[in-house]
């Protein structure tokens, strides 16, 4: 085991911080090829590699242990679900948005309130999302996401939603937005969305970069991305002088942000590029099809220093959490389990099913069998099916918990197969049962 | 004290059923007046006598100390609110609905998940309303409640919402009426609300009654009384065979239902009846007047066996409860308090106020000084109210804790009251201060 693997990696110290750095740490535990045995057909299907790892993060609010799922509420609150049930699941982390907070309450409410865990009643470790991606997704017309194929473009480089006006503008400087809520109109900058984050108070924050969808242009994808870089500078300025500035505050860990699309040199350079700087650990994101996902994490794995911990944004399909898993991403976040939940659709290790089906009227069973969440140990199908019929809202509540619950505790379970050294026997347990 | 004030006093047997009344029981404890000294005005002011009492209804799911509040829980949720906080906020029984429940899941779907309780996770101790009142006030096109004041009616007997279909229609044997949710046609009588609340299996059921209004004409009046009192009788005679039939159940209590609108006679003459027919309890109902409900509850419990326990149906006003106590109602429900929460209305000793207003935005207190609410504990107005702006489902789930909790401490808080001899002071500080 290289010497480095255990000890915790402090942050290269910006001027200022080095007293507060110790707040935030990562170690990596155990590396999955220490423990597991891949066959060369395994190997070579991935590239030659696997970079996956269990580790600790370590923040002012307690510390992760990864590979971890993370809870989403995007807007101080995993919807529908108390923040005791959030914990008793068994999730670890909250993950919010900037753009949103920014919009509603607004920062500076965050701030006086002690920050996002104490506004929301979470005393764990919180994220927050740069809101670049919001700004960028919603800011175009699309709702949460970009669909790689249904847009409109004007060029090849201006995807806009079908029938929607495009909201936001990227310059060199920054974003002009408009509020998705009444059409404000809003100025994103670097340093604004640090100034954001810092008064929202998280313990994980995320640079702000420019999202791209793989319909841009090779030219632009390459401008962005030294747009992309040179605003991340510019958040590491911002964010030393902040954090040297709001004295007594818990630090706040930034991480820088990945893009470069479906390019492996772009991505290799956006990794060392962001590699070489301060950042605290780092995030994938941007432009992806969920068939290259695998390799575009281990891209950026390869490149991206060993000793951070590594998010990958938007994922919770049980075969891209291995995937991510096994080319060494750390962490993952996703609005899907609490999403799908409102519309009554339950995870299970047989896959995924809605609960509003008839058949489920007289199913006096749980939601999974032998789950161990407050849902399926107390609530059966059949009561969770009329729920959602009579329109209670209390049905999102407890599908949400379950399938919280499911992704996190799958996640748990491939970092005990680590460290217990059956981490392929387990993925392809799971996966072969989840997709029958 | 009189000797029968402490014994538990069990109902008059019906054929077949003495083994198993001994499973539901009510013991009066302490008689206002036994520790407290209105004056002579307040005596005045109330009729001549104060007939409010604590006691104890023991059930097959545990016991109640009265007076209470009862959760309202419609369709076996108690809106928005898991049954474990309903516990830990100090709600001590739930009252769902019969019509509710027997258009939506059916309750051969509670019967077959064990009952109300078991079906919704809730251990205690469980009421279900006969459907009466929602079936001929939801089917004459009004939403909840007959508004007394705004009806269009053909005749001073057919009162139906304006602008809206007569989806009920009364004769002898029962009601003819359209679904709320899909127009489909069913029929309810005695019968089948004995039926249908046997399958719910809650604790203690009302006896099918009609409900009528403050326009309706004396002679309606007199002839409605006569149906509902034949009604109750054969309500009793189905609840005999059925709590015969249904072996190796806990035995359900039925509480038959007082009506006669505003009229003196007419409701001395319901209670006399119904109170000689052996019912476990009594519920009072129906049309009455704000003004006037203190003094038709003491009209009814001058008349009704005071060793049953009295529920008066559908209030929670903090002057309404006092009035209600201190005139012999032991129990009480209402949907008002998770109602108005999902409108972001809390209450407080100084009254109900709307979160939505401005000034809570950077109000960091919470939505009562002192309360000891799990809301109240951890969450500050200023959140909530972020949470209602965002439209996020919390909200009404925080409010709604915090809702039940004020009235259901403010009716222990008049319990305790009693026995220690200072209702009348309490009241008075109570309502001066809710209503400064």
């Amino acid at each position: 085991m290289p010497a480095s693997s255990s000890a915790p990696a402090s942050s290269p110290a910006l001027p200022g911080l080095s007293h507060r750095q110790s707040e935030f740490s990562f170690s990596v535990g155990t590396r999955l090829t220490e423990t597991c045995s891949p066959s060369d057909a395994q190997v070579d299907a991935n590239g030659g590699a696997f970079l996956g790892r269990t580790g600790t993060i370590t923040t002012p609010h307690g510390t992760i242990q990864t590979p971890a799922f993370i809870a989403v509420g995007t807007k101080a609150t995993v919807k529908a679900v108390l923040p005791e049930s959030i914990a008793e699941l068994g999730a670890q982390a909250v993950l919010a948005n900037a753009y949103h907070l920014y919009l509603q309450p607004g920062p500076e409410i965050l701030d006086a309130a002690g920050g996002l865990g104490a506004f929301m009643n979470w005393s764990g470790p919180t994220f927050t999302d740069s809101g670049g991606f919001q700004v960028m997704s919603l800011g175009s017309g699309f709702k949460k996401v970009i669909d790689m194929k249904n847009v409109d473009s004007s060029g090849p480089d201006d995807a806009v939603a079908p029938g929607k006006e495009r909201l936001a503008h990227i310059d060199d400087d920054g974003v002009w937005f408009k509020s998705h809520l009444n059409g404000d109109r809003h100025r994103f900058s670097p340093e604004i969305s640090m100034q954001v984050q810092h008064q929202i108070g998280a313990d994980i924050m995320f640079a702000f970069d420019e999202l791209t969808t793989l319909q841009n242009s090779r030219a632009y994808q390459e401008e962005s991305l030294e747009r992309t870089r040179l605003w991340a500078l510019r958040c590491l300025t911002e964010h030393a002088s902040l954090t040297a500035s709001r004295v007594g505050k818990p630090y706040q860990a930034l991480f820088g942000v990945i893009q470069g699309a479906q390019y492996e040199d772009l991505r290799r350079k956006a990794c060392q590029d962001l590699g070489a700087m301060p950042f605290d650990g780092y995030g994938i994101g941007g432009a992806l099809e969920k068939e290259n996902l695998g390799t575009i994490v281990r891209w950026c794995n390869e490149e991206l220093p060993e000793d951070k911990p590594r998010h990958l944004l938007g994922i919770s399909e049980p075969d891209d959490i291995f995937t991510a898993i096994e080319n060494g991403a750390d962490t993952f976040d996703c609005v899907s389990p609490t999403r799908v939940a409102r519309n009554s659709a339950f995870y299970t290790p047989f896959g995924r099913f809605n609960l509003s089906g008839a058949r489920y009227k007289t199913d006096f069973g749980p939601l999974q069998d032998g789950c161990d969440c407050y849902t399926c140990v107390n609530y059966s199908r059949a009561y969770i099916h009329h729920l959602f019929k009579a329109k209670e809202m209390i049905s999102a509540t407890l599908i949400s918990i379950h399938n919280e619950r499911f992704v996190v505790k799958m996640v748990d379970d491939a970092r005990l197969a680590i460290e217990s050294g059956d981490f392929f026997e387990f993925k392809a347990e799971t996966l072969g049962r989840y997709y029958s």
